[in-house]
């Protein structure tokens, strides 16, 4: 009895949505912004939600994967927590209509038939290392992302051989609009680093970090500056370095993804990647102190001092720049840390960098600002990242 | 009795074949210097046999596409001519070797259960209207791409709105070594342009152009230069342009891909898209002569005159060189055309251009170079180039 009342309920939820999904798929719904070309799939309604469309004739099953199925979907991706099932027609079409979304760029895969996937028809980005799917939202509330009708500076990429890494390595470097105009104006530079699993190119491409400054510069809000994004992993020559995943892994190793490649990517780790903890001294801290500042200072019109210099990251950059930033004063002056992963439980007030935040006084001389923030969403790390300051 | 001989034919094809695929992965093999992060598939062999490998323990059917299943694949992917069914294992891996490839980058799709899908541990790029995954194959006689220990350009992107368009642009500039270190130092410019389905960043990532022009300069084979990728497709508003796909077109419309979205992407054609034949006056020739060229020539340090500027492009954007090129010869010296597409039947030597080729005199005076040509494998383009100029 109780079995039959269950099923019952199911098909009657599904009679219920199932159509409706289906309805929501016209009309008031527009291509996201983030589609290549003109695919007309993914959709967004008005109220934030997206209708998914791909064709996959043969497949057994496909699924929507929000927040490129994370297992540790903590409620980020507001498309919903999945694997959110997708529905077939006669065409060989499967399609799902979303709750509403949040405003903002949401990653994704398609599961097909268990093959994660980035979506032919979205823009992809570095992530987890591999190409990621992700749709745009309108964001009613804040648009400084999109490019507007203001100056705007250009994003310069360069190439160097790190004698470090015996590698050659990419910087994309921002200069703000009128940098060309004035070949004597000087300006602070920003050292921005990305999470883990992405490259230098995530901060422009899936950021926007250029038309964010743009826009920022124009009204105001933010001085001209240099912004300078390079790769945080850096491994020396024999290391496999944290860019590394492993097919064989089995899912007892901590997948992200369970069942697929990409779930065994490993948490990246120093000597290549960021600092476990605020530990210092690690491959990446000395690329970017011998020989990537010196060749932006070398190469641009930089005012080349601690107090003209930041640095910032997201993620596994946040746990960079608090260890090189809070750990070089006399180079920084300001550090700033996004979405800070709780991955360093051992940190100490009382003991980290030699002590330095037992001397407020001698702490704020050098170092002007020390900024931690996380999104609304991200309740753990805004909760760990109490409990390790109180 | 034929049907059964048939089939022992196919069963003794799948022994002698399948084993032998199988033991060709290891040891010799090398992962591809095309994959994202440390995947470990694709992978090289040194006689340039690729072996692809992806997990879809459910699917039906996996399928490798060379030269992105083109209906029209001619040869040119020596990957082999698809589709090339993949073979699964007790693990859900499906895996198949390639004959041996020439060298060079040689773009792909995966085939699962009816889906074209793009590699997700391949670098992709922007190809027919979607992100294309590619496998890069070492070229034994040929390293001019690859990065070297020679002085290095830049890269820059600058992004403008067109009147034309009414829409914002991207332009990216590949500026020689030592730009910045001669502020009075000014340079030739090449205007470079896509093929169809392509964009602006093509030149650079497939390309690789950059480090081609850098090791060319430092051989002393080219004088250094400014080089200018656009996108060659320029809608007007209201024009939905050709950039353009509808996934309810039925094959019979044309496709590329035969059963699948990307198949029903239509040749791009004027006015937003590069002409189709010789003629003159579509809305990117406007957008190139009355906004790119004006805002490059202000913004970078070209010698803006004709004896100092190129355009050149690869098979649609070939066309819009010729008829650009050639129809404006007191803004362009240099013409160059590679891959030609034939879809210039209606060419005319006597009537081309207000019958400039009927004087050699007077055309060679004012264009130095036209340049046409077409890779070994593209027969079908040689043999139509040479039945319209003989």
């Amino acid at each position: 009895m109780r079995k039959r009342l269950c099923l019952c309920f199911m098909c009657a939820v599904l009679v219920l949505v199932t159509p409706t999904a289906w309805s929501q798929t016209p009309d008031d719904s527009k291509p996201a912004t983030s589609n290549v070309g003109n695919a007309p799939y993914p959709r967004v309604h008005p109220d934030g939600r997206v209708t998914f469309r791909v064709k996959v004739p043969l497949a057994q099953k496909v699924q929507l994967m929000p927040d490129v199925g994370r297992a540790d979907n903590n409620g980020v991706s507001t498309l919903g927590v999945g694997p959110i099932d997708m529905q077939k027609d006669a065409d060989g079409y499967w399609s799902v209509t979303t709750q509403p979304a949040r405003g903002g760029l949401h990653e994704y895969f398609l599961n097909v038939d268990g093959l994660f996937i980035s979506d032919p028809y979205s823009e992809v980005y570095d992530e987890l290392n591999r190409r990621t799917s992700a749709v745009e939202v309108p964001d009613p509330d804040f648009d400084d992302y999109l490019i507007k009708d203001v100056p705007h500076g250009q994003i310069r990429t360069i190439f160097y051989f790190s004698n470090i890494t015996q590698a050659w390595r990419r910087t994309l470097v921002y200069v703000p609009p009128g940098y060309d105009a004035d070949s004597t104006k000087r300006y602070p530079a920003l050292y921005l680093l990305h999470g883990g699993g992405q490259d230098e190119t995530v901060w422009t491409s899936a950021g926007r970090a250029n038309f964010i400054l743009d826009n920022l510069i124009a009204e105001g809000k933010a001085k001209p500056m240099i912004i300078v994004m390079d790769c945080g992993y850096a491994p020396k020559p024999g290391e496999s370095g944290p860019r590394f995943f492993d097919p064989s892994n089995t899912p007892t190793q901590g997948p992200m993804v369970p069942g697929n490649d990409a779930g065994s990517q490993k948490r990246p780790q120093a000597p290549g990647g960021g600092p476990a903890g605020p530990e210092r001294g690690t491959t990446f801290e000395q690329v970017l102190l011998t020989e990537i500042i010196p060749n932006i200072d070398s190469q641009f019109r930089t005012i080349a001092d601690s107090d003209h210099r930041a640095i910032a990251g997201l993620s596994m950059g946040s746990g960079q720049a608090f260890s090189i930033g809070c750990g070089n004063q006399d180079i920084f002056s300001y550090v700033g840390l996004f979405s800070r992963a709780p991955y360093t439980s051992d940190f100490n007030l009382k003991t980290a960098f030699n002590g330095a935040f037992t001397k407020p006084d001698e702490f704020n001389k050098k170092t002007h600002l020390l900024y931690w923030n996380a999104g609304g969403a991200e309740t753990g790390i805004v909760k760990f990242a109490r409990s390790t300051t109180e």
